[in-house]
């Protein structure tokens, strides 16, 4: 369930009406009982969202380093807002990656891992970019109105962020929505990444949103090789995806887009 | 410079251009030479911003606790990304505020204080919210597009957010763009913070963005009795707005909008 019900009156109407809207809630990823993180998000496919986060966070590399993953029932909590994430190796054989990971998310933006030096790491520490397709202009214009038939909570709302996997054709693999848009692509990245399916060099990954600095870092980390937003893309985002070998697409619309890299 | 050029090419002219982008870097925020908060956001009024982020995220209560805020050039950091603010009492003082921003920060997305819990706190913690005036429908629908032309490197990338207070009667007071939303909003509150005029209850906030939970608790904090959005709300800010006494519009168009609560 992405979305709920409230009372809403419109103007000029003046008719008051129940409708609805974009469900948000917290999410606590905790790892082996400690919290990690907790991120604003719209419930649902939640261990999928875990997932995505601690490997594009840095502190998984692959679906071995995932034991187990559950929603953990909390007093008063009765919504499973909270997520324990067992590791292989247990806390102990992750330590450094967890603490590196909550000390640079004492950030108040989504911002992953921040800035210019944090370009020159991720592109050192992360296996390079693999192009495994060339990319098709005449299909790429047909995945926004693919992606936009799968956002159901987002037609309903206006208020969700959708995000997409499509192959070299244009099929549509997975699709997610979420009220952030790195947890979308969390979401969809996390999915790929339980079923020991990364690098995502083989998808087109699309967001119905902007390209900030996150979405790129998080699909530079899973090794996704085409970006597509329907918005802008920041600059730091299109230094990102330069350097990275990353081809980056933005203002993605029926007839016409942009490319940056 | 709230705008910067990266090269571009568009499709289907398959012409090779410089086009304006949003800027983005990160800023650190630091009290005292400590490291609270690292944020994505578009340089500029970064003053504002790092006084408006303490005051939303409870670390001071207004501007009588601000020594001073400046700059501080890192080696190898020219844009000037860090700013370090004294606090009056010095860190001591603020010690507990600080320690529960920073842990309660540790989330990725733009978090602030998380879920309905906090609510209840927000609502015992901060005064109750005073609506010194009637909100007139028809000023209302004018604000958008006053927003609008203060937005000008949004006019020109299409990639940042605006969030502009406004009197009563519908004149702007204070506009202000960048990548982030809350941080869009986070300097104009720190803005009117660094005025020693909060609570800001004498004034609309309008942002260009959806109404999330960040958005409605920031405004929360500062007294805001009117909350406009050009987009949809999250049912997390309709529930905050609704205990908070705020009034929170959604959907604002130039015609038509929701009223929320």
């Amino acid at each position: 369930m992405s979305t709920t019900k409230r009372p809403i009156r419109r103007w000029p109407d003046e008719g008051r009406t129940d409708d609805d809207v974009a469900l948000e809630e917290p999410l606590e990823i905790r790892v082996e009982g400690k919290p990690v993180a907790i991120t604003m998000r719209t419930p649902g496919d939640d261990l999928d969202l875990a997932a995505g986060f601690l490997f594009s966070e840095g502190v998984i590399d692959g679906a071995d380093d995932l034991i187990a993953l559950r929603h953990v029932d909390q007093p008063g909590n009765p919504q499973g807002n909270t997520v324990d994430v067992l590791l292989a190796g247990g806390v102990e054989a992750h330590r450094e990656q967890l603490e590196r990971a909550t000390r640079e998310l004492y950030a108040t933006s989504s911002c992953g891992l921040c800035g210019k030096a944090s370009i020159d790491r991720l592109v050192v520490h992360c296996d390079p970019i693999q192009a495994t397709f060339d990319l098709d202009p005449e299909i790429l214009l047909t995945l926004p109105p693919k992606l936009l038939e799968q956002q159901r909570a987002f037609v309903r709302t206006g208020g969700l962020h959708g995000a997409g996997l499509f192959s070299p054709d244009g099929e549509l693999e997975v699709a997610r929505e979420d009220i952030g848009r790195h947890n979308a692509v969390d979401k969809v990245l996390g999915w790929r990444l339980r079923q020991n399916r990364v690098p995502v060099d083989d998808r087109i990954l699309v967001v119905s949103s902007r390209a900030g600095f996150e979405v790129v870092q998080k699909a530079r980390v899973a090794g996704v090789s085409v970006v597509a937003a329907a918005g802008a893309a920041s600059s730091l985002a299109i230094d990102l995806a330069a350097e990275s070998g990353m081809t980056l697409i933005g203002f993605l619309k029926h007839d016409r887009f942009v490319r940056y890299t």
